[in-house]
């Protein structure tokens, strides 16, 4: 018998584990929307995304709306059975990224597949793991609470966004827009993961980030490179020379001026920890085909995604990429890149600098367009901060080992707006796994990942309502 | 009256200006043939066009074949009607380059326009200029001469190949295979241009090349740049370091080892002619919206290229290019690159120390997979090469102003092949102007080019005819 602040768990860890096979109907009918909302043909299947999660939520009997924004529409709802007791704010995200180079993908991405297989059985599709299996964790354990116990052991409220993958420009806005509406004890933020062998962990620390496009423009027109090739301008050539010249590639040190300002180690203590639960450096690089760590001197994988920043390109075009060969000489060429910060780093400046080094590098005759995407703060949560040690408890009994907190190499820039917003600390609780394969082709969510997770939200939340998520 | 080697060649030019219009009718047809060669779907659009050519040299009384090789096949026309004089082996090509960027074409690339407006009247569409309509220029002086004439002035033989934009692999052993058949006194190579201003050339230096493609993979799938940017290598982070160490910045000099031997400056003597006829950087330069020659320092824009070799990247693919942003650290990064040579340089040996600069930056846990695309050596006319001088004056009468020859940046292959399977000179006469868009959306032919370059032919003929093709 699971008993937790006088309340018996054990019907509704039961109920979760019979009801599975319709939870899973209901993650794969979420999952069939192709809700891309990078790219503005799914704009429509954005809203249905929004549409099909308001439905479900009211099924549950949950005040649902769908509410507008500049952008894609946001999920808002609210539970308004239990009168007293600590407030959680739910976040999660029903937008995917794209799913290109769909060649590469086993089956097609937005028919979900339940594979069983050596690799053990995973739900596979886009999204599956980020975050629409992450959000359904948490709904279905709302569901089943509700139907074992009538209410919810603590006020919930949910605001589901749809431009996650996007930039999320509109998500800041909305949330100072509504904060009477939205202001809780805490946030819940289900978009991370656990650590190598199930171990349940939350996450503490995430860097944040800065988009940017940069577009390099030669001569007025594509030219034949036999014809101009040397007397004229190769922009894919500068901008190979300016992108090549941002790290250090003895060091693996960021050049660009004042980048590493503010920057400061995780005390001793804490990297002490990390070493004892996290990955090595061959368990973190290896199941994806690596074995040499590639960024900074000095610091192990996990140092390096958890508290260093870095710089990475996203996306290089220019010229001729089809079959064959073309001599060509492209007028333009442009390239998405994208820095993650660590505490302490600002991103305007962080910006200024990159445009800076650009325009520096940048030869005669050559003109540059900046386009940003995005930029956030990196954000710590306090291991003081409220409902943290109630939450690692219930996750412990869950999982069966004692749960930790760890860092996160990913930018989820909702915990600094609601901390800018909504004056709130997060709790960031997920269930994915590293070779979940996010972002990538055949993205896989672990039917285990999805069936304790749901089972792990029921006790967080009971032992929330308990702790009355208190700080410390 | 037109009187060369005792024949009257009004009547044939008269003809020529009557019946342009049908000319012009027929190069139409053959430019809506969409003969793009590097891409696999339109093969059976090369093979249209290779048996519509031949359809048309049959009608006008050649003995024309189309002929099968491993690729697209080739067009063979042999006219029976002279039995004696001088024997000349003409050579184009039937296919074009692919059309993208599709949305800067002002019309379909396909559907060919006759423009006539400020910039004067041109024939637009994609192979207008490279090469249909120059073909079509000695197709069409053909059809005036034998329907003038009843035979033509000197034996003619024709290939034609449909794989000159695409590596041309199959040219080299189709005319080692029909030595015999193909031998003549000299080759006639339409595929170059005139100077600026309308001046008749021909053209006697030609560059070499080199094209590969490398692709740099590093982890085995596509990766979340969060999650492991900084720790996981970024191959397109690599692609643009090694790609950006091929060329001194500050020189514009390649420095891959060895890659200047042998290549030796123009006499001063052809380097002063050249200044002498040459556009000067404003003026070559400028027409495409650049004004600073961007490659070695010390030399003119024309001079870089026309004497110079350089190295050119014509394409780069990798990571997210779609609307918006992906936070990807991509698998694997791609890139097409050239080299140009002159004369003195050894394809072989550029290849080489290409593969072993990126192999020596090769960073750990990246490979890297090379793809060939074509090599071929520089090639040179000798000033006094049979018949030369004869096609000089011809086409001096032509245009109303004297003949020069020039060197040119680009790489006509066929000319070194000739030389090697069939131990034959080349002269390399075209109508092409600097500003027909080659290989650049909205490619022109102007009408001008197009109708005197058939007279030219008409001029040409005749003075070889007359002069035996003698060398000197």
């Amino acid at each position: 018998m699971t008993i937790t602040n006088g309340r018996d768990l054990t019907p509704v860890l039961d109920r979760v584990d019979r009801t599975l096979e319709a939870s899973l109907e209901r993650l794969f009918a979420f999952l069939r929307i192709p809700s891309i909302s990078a790219q503005p043909a799914h704009a429509g299947d954005c809203r249905r995304a929004a549409e099909w999660l308001c439905a479900e939520l009211a099924g549950i009997g949950l005040d649902a709306s769908v509410r507008e924004t500049p952008g894609h529409p946001m999920v808002v709802a609210h539970d308004r059975g239990a009168a007293e007791g600590p407030h959680v704010l739910f976040y999660g995200h029903y937008d995917v990224q794209p799913v290109d180079p769909l060649d590469l993908w086993h089956s097609a991405p937005f028919e979900p597949q339940l594979v069983r297989d050596g690799e053990g059985a995973r739900i596979v599709a886009r999204g599956a793991s980020d975050d629409k299996g992450q959000v359904m964790t948490f709904v279905e354990a709302l569901r089943a609470l509700r139907a074992e116990c009538g209410t919810l052991p603590l006020r919930v409220s949910m605001v589901i966004e749809g431009e996650e993958e996007s930039g999320g420009a509109n998500l800041l806005p909305f949330l100072q827009a509504n904060r009477d509406e939205l202001h809780a004890d805490v946030a819940l933020i289900c978009d991370t993961g656990m650590l190598e062998g199930g171990v349940p962990a939350i996450t503490t620390a995430l860097r944040g980030m800065v988009g940017e496009e940069v577009v390099i423009r030669g001569a007025d027109r594509d030219l034949h490179s036999g014809i101009y090739g040397n007397a004229a301008r190769n922009p894919l050539e500068v901008l190979c020379r300016i992108l090549g010249a941002v790290r250090d590639p003895a060091t693996g040190r960021v050049l660009l001026p004042g980048f590493y300002d503010g920057v400061q180690d995780p005390p001793e203590a804490v990297r002490a920890q990390w070493r004892a639960i996290a990955p090595s450096d061959a368990g973190f690089l290896g199941p994806v085909g690596l074995s040499v760590p590639a960024g900074e001197q000095g610091y192990s994988a996990v140092e390096q995604t958890w508290c260093r920043p870095t710089f990475e390109i996203n996306g290089i075009s220019g010229g001729y990429a089809g079959d064959g060969f073309k001599t060509v000489l492209p007028a333009e060429a442009s390239a998405k890149i994208s820095f993650r910060l660590v505490s302490g780093q600002d991103p305007a400046r962080i910006r200024d600098a990159f445009r800076a080094h650009v325009r520096a590098m940048l030869p005669a005759d050559c003109t540059v367009r900046f386009t940003p995407h995005g930029g956030s703060r990196a954000s710590v949560v306090p291991a003081d901060g409220p409902g943290l040690r109630a939450a690692l408890a219930a996750l412990g009994a869950e999982w069966g080992r004692p749960a930790v907190t760890v860092g996160s190499g990913g930018s989820i820039p909702v915990v600094s707006e609601v901390r800018q917003a909504l004056d709130m600390d997060s709790l960031l609780i997920g269930f994915a796994r590293d070779d979940d394969r996010i972002h990538s082709p055949n993205e896989k969510y672990d039917l285990t990942s999805f069936h304790r997770g749901i089972r792990s939200w029921v006790r967080v939340l009971d032992a929330l309502a308990r702790d009355g998520a208190r700080a410390g």
